[in-house]
């Protein structure tokens, strides 16, 4: 029974915060506390009002429901009325309920102190999820609602969110929607078999929607449209990641062989089967005894002029294909092989070989092996392949770049062997340039739970006060701040790749690949590290395969191996940008000379003259975080070049010195890849477009640059660039962003705009 | 048919070579190349000799088992009469073979430039496996081979085992024996019902050698030593984490409380019980609400005097019982909970109450939640445990530190309640001290595979050279060896935590609290950080299950959050070394202020006068070295203090002002716990007794001590204890002391003893 006669004004005023703090079915014992302890402050309630408000917030006694209904009833009726909604609207509601009581109850009743003892009930009750306030607000007051929070946030949350997609945002939110559909729902599958199936049938679905053929030519059905196959690609990399993968194996990897390392010639019978997941492939390029190495894969492809076939043969077992993705599901497989005709071998070429007959058998003279349970990603199915004395016929060839003809001679457009390999390869960057968008979508996630988790998370605390909120502990902040303003740095430096490789000339391909792999690297090993840093930010919750961190960790744990081992891409970056330096020196002449030690002697004046500057303003500026990153990547170039050169003036041969090297070449790399990645951010944070988003992205920027700065302090400090008060300053100043941007936190994951059932973790249902 | 007139001292001389080359079924295509690279600079060698030896070497035609027979026949009458084994003994081998040839041939033959060469070829055939010589040596001969190779290592592997084993080598020989049985082989399970079923099995196999009662009382059938069971508890750690945590909470943590907490009253009817494996129970601390905070625990056990039992009861959802080991096969739980009698609370009390009755049905009013897969551990059965109005016998509190009489008056020995808890809690520690020594293990498995594999696996290398080993490469030594060095260095380490832990006083019990979490914590991050490391130096291999990095990782993953989040812990340490400082500082009244300014005065100076010092022989000092650890712990530490005071001088809570230092109270825990290893690794370095090891725990405690302190130079630079030039001095010594101890690296692995069934990655077979 509801006693109307308990509704004093006092009363009133604490029903929608009782009601909200009863949303979620339960007042923490720490609510209470709040609640029980401010009520002794107010002298303007009646001890019966006390007891009343003291019931009602008894947790071994809930409100019945009821009592719950009334209250919905009255604070609906309140409501209505209610057109501006601010950040204690709760309050607001309350008073106006206790208004409306005043009048027909005549309790005498304080409005200012009341109102301000309210407001510390409700700001400590910590966030609000907008979904408690279905019952009671009309859908246009939600979304009143919505926009006031996002005037607190300071930004506009879709605003962001369309910042962060990109020009594809129509495909990705296309994308996203499709993963929302019930057919795409996520579970756990211990069994791998069981796992492989599904993601098989999710395979097929995507290109029944026409996901598998977006970057094909027109004519064979797509749309020509790399950009758009990556915008996709990202938006899987939220969901489940051996779909993903499996989607990037058949559609990607194996189709963009056939579509790039092939010609009209297999285009024709072929990539339409493809595209449409009819013809199931694998791309055969890796052997057990030759992963990064590439060019000395052992596999062979001869020609036999008799029967003008291809006889590929695994020479030995170190030559077999090792974790083919899709090999147990596979019918066909682009097999890398060394072309060898007129006894003679001509290098790496692709060869398509049927691996099984359409029921499914293996055909002669080949061999699979399962590859068993992996660490993650075991909805692939990943496998071995040997192959003894297989024919294909010679149109198999992939044969943009190199063919044989009937009497076996072989002829190519490129006449370098080595320039031939690197060109094939290039049209594969492809890989490098997703893998590492799926990545970042997995680190979102991750840092999507971790936060929201935090959020609303409560341990430890002041005697006698309510327990904090982890994301209130400046530690907890240093786990998972930088993290999330790395993400958006990430995310722009990426789109900038991707624009960059679509575009691509024969002029700047090299120069491109050497920013795949450098953003590749950085960014996979983000993933890494953030999925790591946010399972530990969730303690054991957050090692329950409920709240998913252990597929995410899982499943990308291998991205910083495939499409490229990241220490090796990391040297190659460093040989690139070596090359190019030693092109600038040498082009030069005597200039070059000159213009190398001028530059070396402006570099170390203007740096000193400002390296104990610790205004707020100078270290917060552009000019400073991109000269630091700038002067550390030239420095560490120039370092590298005097040392190479003195060690083989003392006749060590190029290839041990370069070997010497090796660790100040991953710096190197890492120093370009961090140069690149603030320049992206500061791009899009000074962009006149990004006007209204500019306070937001320009934390943000901050802080990426100050932390990373910040992480390589020890070369700064060694190198004086940076004075040890300067370094002081920084790292204060980042534990300041880091406060600043903590409020905006839950905000920034909403803005990802992560289809929401790919994050049913429960530790934020 | 074997032609013995093929036999020429020529031919003689590369037999052992060439046996050994086949001796894994395979010569490698660089091995192949190498040895016929060679022969064409071999002016002694006939045509016809060098024909012979390339058909031998061919990998298209292997000899057949008949040559080989053949060969091993020759080999061994050759080594019949070889008593001095070295290094190049296959080479003395085929030397000997050769003259005994050429005194029956006449044919002419170069002595001394075929061993040259000869040596050149078996030395960059890399590291040989003994067991490829059980065919062609006697027993006494591989003993006196494994001898030379020891000399080879410049130590003798059995004693740094030995050492690193420390006093309880009887019993860690004894669990490794045990592992090695058939019963224990290890597997791969997808399914948990399996996988938990096992490990149950396995852990009653434990249980009936003796292992479950090592560190219980005599009378019970124990032997009250717990320093042996913390020593088995760390072989286990070689071998199936599940097993070892599910080991723990049976034995270590359920046991532990009955044993500690309890008194007569429950040790008669259960200890014998749990230690049999006949009584399976959990540990039922945390709640899901309450994980690290465990004082505000909110299960209740209230007092019932007319029926003189407790009534156990779960407040509210978050206040279940959360990730409880033993769960699903558990029948009793030690629970703790909030004791309540005559209406008042007497803080958190541990409580035995029956979960199953004997048929495994649950009792009334308890609900058990299977909490489903994990991360990793899936062999454990965790699960969450609900109270509903249960009664246990007041005969069921585990009494020790806390009683309740018939009329429900609470007494305790210990009068204040914080005291009391942490008294309680203390008992427990003994969960730290075992968690580390099982994830080191884990970490030397990783460690174990990942060197042996760079030892053998070559990528890439010079033009027209045979690819190098990975180990080889100046990165991949700075991924393994340093961790190598810090495994030693831990191990030292934790040991010295476990004697300290099993001799506690009352006085130093706070003490050594500290400094196991401290090393907790250092020692879980240092698991996952190698093992991380380690799967990413395996490439792709260390991604499939057969090579076990997967489950390594996975499973030990949750031991930077169990038995003390590490981040918490940390905080714990710091407050417990700024108290230490505070009672110093208090105690001395303003002699402690003189004292602290002198001590300020001396630290400032006596470092900046060695600041800018770069010799090896300083930087190699134990001097240098333990004032660096022990400088950046004091200024770190006084550093905080002066910020605490300056902070509450400004009236600001102490809770504030802590909770302000928390980022630096974090770097305050790690040099603190930096400083311990360094301490223990050195102590063991100069301890006469190990005169014969000191060179090589000598480059070990180098390699740990200055790769450490390069770790953090940014602190050091920025404290302007190091300078620049002595900055960039560390990083080369560090450098070069990787490639001195690389050569090492394989013995120093060995030296582990790691059961060898418990390795069985596929990439080291």
């Amino acid at each position: 029974m509801i006693n109307s006669i308990q509704e004093t004004p006092g009363v009133c005023s604490f029903i929608p915060l009782l009601y909200i703090g009863w949303a979620d079915d339960v007042l923490s014992p720490s609510e209470v506390k709040i609640i029980r302890e401010k009520i002794k402050e107010m002298p303007w309630l009646s001890s019966k009002e006390k007891k009343i408000i003291n019931d009602w917030s008894n947790p071994k006694n809930p409100p019945s429901e009821e009592l719950i209904e009334h209250w919905v009833a009255l604070i609906k009726e309140s409501a209505k009325g209610l057109t501006e909604i601010n950040k204690n609207f709760l309050v607001d509601l309350g008073m106006r309920m206790a208004a409306a009581g005043s009048e027909s109850s005549n309790v005498p009743w304080s409005t200012d102190a009341a109102k301000l003892a309210l407001e510390e009930i409700e700001n400590s009750l910590g966030f609000l999820d907008h979904n408690n306030f279905k019952d009671i607000l009309s859908e246009e007051q939600i979304t009143s609602l919505k926009l006031a929070q996002k005037k607190i946030a300071s930004f506009d949350i879709e605003a962001l969110t369309n910042l962060l997609d990109g020009p594809h945002r129509k495909a990705k939110n296309r994308t996203r929607q499709l993963l929302a559909d019930p057919e795409f729902q996520l579970q756990y599958y211990a069994d791998k078999e069981e796992y492989r199936n599904q993601t098989l049938k999710w395979t097929k679905l995507l290109a029944a929607q026409g996901a598998g053929s977006i970057f094909y030519p027109k004519e064979y059905g797509g749309e020509d449209d790399i950009e758009k196959y990556a915008a996709v690609f990202e938006i899987l990399g939220h969901h489940d990641l051996s779909l993903a993968i499996k989607f990037g194996v058949q559609f990607g990897l194996f189709g963009g062989s056939v579509c790039w390392l092939g010609t009209k010639k297999q285009h024709d019978p072929f990539l339409n089967k493809i595209a449409t997941g009819e013809l199931l492939g694998c791309f055969a390029m890796t052997e057990t005894g030759h992963g990064s190495n590439v060019r000395d894969i052992e596999t062979t492809a001869t020609f036999d002029p008799e029967t003008k076939e291809f006889i590929i043969q695994t020479p030995n077992d170190q030559a077999k294909k090792e974790y083919i993705g899709n090999a147990i599901h596979g019918e066909m497989a682009s097999v890398f092989a060394q072309l060898i005709t007129n006894e003679q071998s001509y290098g790496v070429h692709a060869f398509l070989v049927t691996l099984r007959d359409k029921q499914g058998e293996l055909m002669p003279g080949i061999r699979v092996e399962d590859c068993g349970y992996k660490l993650g990603l075991n909805g692939v199915d990943n496998g071995r392949i040997w192959f003894d004395q297989v024919r294909v016929p010679m149109a198999n060839l992939l044969n943009k770049f190199g063919d044989v003809d009937q009497e076996g001679n072989y002829s190519s457009p490129i006449e370098s062997e080595g320039r031939r390999f690197f060109t094939m390869l290039g049209t594969l960057v492809g890989g490098r340039v997703c893998v590492p968008l799926a990545g970042l979508s997995a680190a979102k996630n991750g840092l999507a739970v971790a936060i929201k988790y935090a959020a609303r998370r409560r341990q430890f605390g002041a005697e006698g006060e309510q327990e904090k909120l982890l994301l209130d502990y400046p530690s907890h902040q240093r786990r998972l701040i930088p993290r999330l303003a790395k993400a958006y740095a990430v995310n722009f430096a990426l789109h900038h790749l991707v624009l960059r490789f679509s575009n691509k000339t024969e002029e700047d391909s090299r120069e491109i690949e050497t920013l795949a792999a450098a953003l590749k690297s950085y960014a996979t090993w983000f993933t890494s590290d953030t999925l790591q840093e946010c399972r530990e930010a969730c303690g054991g919750k957050g090692y329950l395969s409920e709240n998913q961190f252990g597929t995410w960790k899982a499943d990308t744990e291998v991205f910083t191996t495939f499409e490229g081992d990241n220490t090796v891409l990391f040297q190659l970056v460093a040989k690139g940008l070596l090359t190019e330096y030693k092109e600038e020196f040498n082009d030069g002449g005597v200039w070059g000379i000159v213009k190398f030690l001028t530059r070396q002697v402006v570099d170390s004046f203007s740096e000193i003259t400002i390296s104990d500057n610790i205004k707020e303003s100078h270290l917060l500026s552009d000019e400073f975080q991109l000269d630091a990153f700038k002067f550390r990547e030239r420095q560490i170039l120039m370092s590298i070049a005097r040392r190479l050169r003195k060690l083989i003036s003392r006749k060590i041969t190029p290839y041990q010195a370069v070997l010497r090297c090796q660790n100040q070449m991953l710096s190197l790399a890492n120093a370009f890849a961090e140069k690149v990645v603030f320049e992206q951010m500061a791009k899009v944070t000074n962009d006149p477009q990004n006007l209204d988003l500019k306070p937001i992205l320009k934390q943000l920027k901050n802080l990426y640059a100050l932390h990373t700065i910040e992480s390589d302090l020890s070369w700064f400090l060694e190198s004086e660039y940076i004075a040890p008060i300067k370094s002081k300053a920084i790292r204060k100043l980042v534990d300041k962003l880091c406060l600043e941007l903590k409020d905006h936190a839950v905000d920034l994951v909403e803005a990802f705009n992560i289809p929401s059932p790919c994050l049913n973790a429960q530790i934020i249902q």
